[in-house]
């Protein structure tokens, strides 16, 4: 249950500490304080965590200092649309802004090899206006004897590396909260030189500690990874921990379900889930084609499939595109297949421009001639 | 197997008929003969059905007036794209054109229900230029007790309202062999003022008789629907029965898989895999935005999904658009809450527009920065 | 919507006849008499088809002669459980009983190849007291270059056979209605030696015109196999269409589900909704484990996971077992791999017997210790 | 690349040096030591990780003192079936023996709840002869408002109450590694009145970095949850991480598959595959009934499908089943609705008794009747 104050109330006044005091003493329920910054007051809700299923809603709402009483349901959460809402649904972070109005690109390495692949494909993504990459130093594998990423020790040359090309944040997957540790040490030692999204894959959406650990690390803006065998729903209520938890700045990441209905391509591509995400939640959407489609298999025109799935995510609207590259995809240690070249980012950045193109086009047309706005 | 005989080869020649001897006197093997008119000749192949295991390709290719003797696999059917082939991807119907480069939409009725809601339809069809339609008369129910569609008794006012306003292709869905013959009755009776396109719904897709009957008769084209709990592959294989028969002036139709993992979508929108079809086979692919979603939910910018997963197709390469309509929606008697309205249907038609021009800019693009032609 | 009319309530008695022409005068209305024969009693109901969501209940419960109205929903169905229901879940075909409560075991061929494998197979399963079997003549294929089954040309050994061997029943897939007429003929044709029960495969189980037309036809008893694509209620939906015409012989055949998360099962075994079924509708359940499994792959203890899944499924309460032999499986013209041989019979039977009879011991366990009965 | 070192072979013997040595110096590639203890000898395993497609598996079998490498594929793993092993399907931990020939029945509560209830359940547990249990301390949650387990606190009195009711066993799910230190910790401060089976649920089948804690965590046997969105094979090769990091005693559990396939069940019951892990690994295999069926639903027979589904796995030959009881179901903080009640746990050991009866005459069925043995 989610009890939002009156908006005049401040913590040292009697009826927050009353009121609060009455809380403590219910059975079986623990309260947790989040505090939203808005443009003129601060808003305050409690959140009461347990066998909320025994309070009375009504009771709820007439205590003192108590504006509204909401049950807890899918309807509902920190990340959610509400009907009536001004929440954000952009941030900015390192010079950058993520929000569902904009679009950002994110080409890079699936994992991190070697200091002049890395410093290969950051000096082709500036040539190119780029800002955004990703960069793979931790890689959850399905089989433990296949290569497990670099981890710690590229750290340094990776983040010196963006800095000399002027990237401003790189997404990076953690897969244990010492990565964390590991990257906020590394960017301390260079200098912070680079920013960093942390990237929660899809076989730990639903890893709720870790969740809760980086929910509650807020330096950080966190993309989280639709896991690959739950609903939407389900995956959407994991993104709510992050937010539980105090960090609110997430993006939310399509990358394909696994079943057999999608081959030939190696995940069944969701990107028509751009809308509904949007439509759902107050987070950007990211879609990664290079996962989802897993081949670079071309369709008669000569486009990639790859090329085609993007082209679809950006054009209902999506918001970041995380995309494999290589120097020389037949060396790359994991995902070679699907990864494109660099001398392909400049027909890529362009495919997706004419893609955004056409979004606003039809977010235009479908105002005109509604006559919104 | 197939076997594709010499060039040169005629029907009454010697070769010919020593050849066919041979053949029918394999055990336990079928020969079915299969001619395609190309522009400067007949291609003659021949079809091997049964225990064609026991054959040996070697002997089979030595035997006197043979080019050519192949197994048939995966790779290889007659709606599938060989590598060399310089085969047609498309055909003209009653004066419109259906390739794997062009488009056309088809709006209208999922079910007829009345001679004035028909009317309504067709005129701001003509009113906005489009010539085809979509009009349901035999409709699949899960359930026995629902409205199973008007049947014969709506063709002849649909077919004389088409004619009225110059519609010339009506996609419309048969689930039996006499229903054809019916619809062949109604044009007959009403002097053909307009084309039928015959749709092949998911739960007919594997109806092998069906698509026999319906392959052998060749009058008609056919929009074959994926079916919605099998791979792409065993789909495209029932679409060859069709053309195994005779018939090769099918469109295959994207309409989405079921699973929740698709929800709050009706059906999980698989229109990433019109590049995919367009690789595999020398089909036009059609994509059903209605049904893959089957609801009226809007994104946030206020573009209803359908628009959304309609605009992934067309930008992806779709060449047909299969999309409900009714004028009021709340009294449809199937599938209104998905139908868009007449009112809607400018919006819609620039909507398509822009993705198919952001189609042929990629085109373009790839064309330009990869130098080809 | 169904309207159950009172008991002692003719069709010549005036009342009867107001009924029918107030029903027959209601706008988008068709009305559909059908008839149980109880024990002691006509049960006449009569189901409204069409815009019934017009019509108000409380108004049509109080028409004359009307004992209830009832709205068709997932819960009622002719071949639905309702709370106070004293319907049968039990029929007798040709000296067999088909019931919620007994077992019949259907070992045979999957493909009828040639008369001497008919003969092995039908003389093991006599001298193994077996008097029901399966034979494939029409075999429903992926591609339509793999062969199709013999046909009609087999029928008239396969029923002389079968009468010879004692065996009553014959389960035989059919795939167009024209295969019934076949059938019927080739009975009459050699003297009736045996019966045969209808079955329609997994493609099929939402072609509704083969459904009513089987329906329609009320002389064989029918085995409708579950659709691999849908979920259980969209089957039983099927299912009920073969009643809505009249043929309530019918039973439910599980066969598994297609989805790679069965691997490496050929497809995911369902048999854990034997109970479900039997909960929800008055159907005896039939499971199909060799199609479920589709290999011939042993447990460490040298039980073949067909036999594994076929002791799942009787365990549970399973009431008939399709499975398929062949004398030499690797000659099989279809699904040999996974076929059990003629003298693997005996193991086999007696592994169902254990499993029937620990599934006999659950019930009287049940009873007993919850003072049933 | 794993490979095997001659029987002989010391780790101080020159050889053994020299091979070191050679390996370290090898690119891109790093060891690991594994030993097996064996009746007679120690089987010594070197593990390649890395970059292994780059060396020629040849030239490593001929480095001396290898006896063979082997290239690491689905077919083999530590936890996998070779064709000519002898190593051993079972294991000890605190009196209780688990392997792929015994059975183990897990009875408790989902989540603890407090003192009572455990008490209350403990003591029917020893009163039926019972020696293991489960007891939910940490629960992960899809919706962080709801209850996520008293955790470490409940954990004093659990361990003391089983000590007293002389459980050996307990199956607990932990989330992360610190829960394993409380576990630690609260055991060694109870003076070790019972023992703990770490489970590994569902959301965390992939969350490696836990495994490998675990897997060098030796101290605790570990029951791993199959992932519910992925195939066997990854769950398989998930379970390998615990085995690669040194734990092999490892049970694996299914639990049903995310799918609306499975409706009316909460997930897919998969249970056909207890013969599957069986055959490809010499892990004992446990069914959790409670979390696939989801429900206290009934067949006619009066018998739960939670039973239902209990025998299918353990007439199909499971190792331990893990099901869900309470004291009192509407008060269950957690699962409730599909939970046993103490009083029907006569009836389903009584149940499982029957099952596994009927398990063991298959077996003897199948070995008399193929003269095995």
């Amino acid at each position: 249950m989610i009890i939002i104050l009156q908006p005049d109330m401040t913590h040292n006044s009697q009826a927050y500490k009353d009121l609060m005091n009455h809380l403590d003493n219910l059975p079986n329920i623990q309260v947790r304080v989040h505090e939203e910054q808005g443009v003129q007051q601060v808003l305050t809700e409690l959140y009461l965590i347990g066998d909320t299923a025994s309070l009375n809603l009504d009771v709820m709402q007439q205590l003192t200092g108590v504006e509204r009483a909401v049950r807890v349901s899918a309807e509902y959460r920190i990340l959610g649309r509400r009907r009536d809402e001004r929440r954000p649904t952009a941030f900015e972070y390192n010079g950058v802004r993520f929000g569902q109005d904009n679009l950002n690109v994110f080409a890079g390495l699936c994992a991190v090899d070697n200091p002049t692949h890395v410093e290969m494909m950051l000096k082709v993504l500036q040539e190119h206006g780029q800002v955004c990459t990703r960069m793979g130093a931790y890689k959850p594998r399905t089989n433990p004897y296949s290569f497990q990423g670099h981890g710690k020790s590229c750290l340094p040359y990776v983040f010196e590396l963006a800095g000399k090309y002027a990237i401003r944040v790189i997404a990076m997957e953690v897969t244990h909260e010492t990565h964390v540790q590991e990257i906020h040490a590394a960017l301390e030692q260079t200098g912070h030189p680079t920013g960093v999204m942390l990237q929660i894959g899809t076989r730990n959406t639903q890893n709720f500690e870790l969740l809760k650990h980086i929910g509650r690390e807020r330096h950080f803006p966190v993309l989280l990874k639709r896991g690959f065998g739950i609903t939407l729903e389900e995956s959407l209520n994991a993104a709510e921990y992050l937010a539980s938890e105090g960090n609110t700045r997430v993006v939310f990441g399509l990358r394909g379900m696994k079943t057999n209905m999608g081959d030939p391509h190696r995940n069944f591509v969701d990107f028509a889930h751009v809308p509904v995400v949007k439509r759902l939640t107050r987070m950007p959407v990211c879609i990664d084609p290079s996962h989802s489609v897993g081949t670079r298999d071309a369709s008669p025109e000569g486009l990639l499939d790859v090329m085609h799935v993007t082209a679809q995510g950006v054009i209902a609207g999506a918001n970041m595109v995380l995309v494999d590259f290589h120097p020389v995809p037949s060396k790359a240690l994991v995902d070679g297949p699907q990864a494109l070249t660099p001398d392909e980012l400049p027909v890529f950045l362009e495919d997706v421009r004419i893609a955004r193109d056409a979004y606003e086009k039809r977010v235009a047309n479908v105002r005109v001639l509604r006559k919104i706005d």
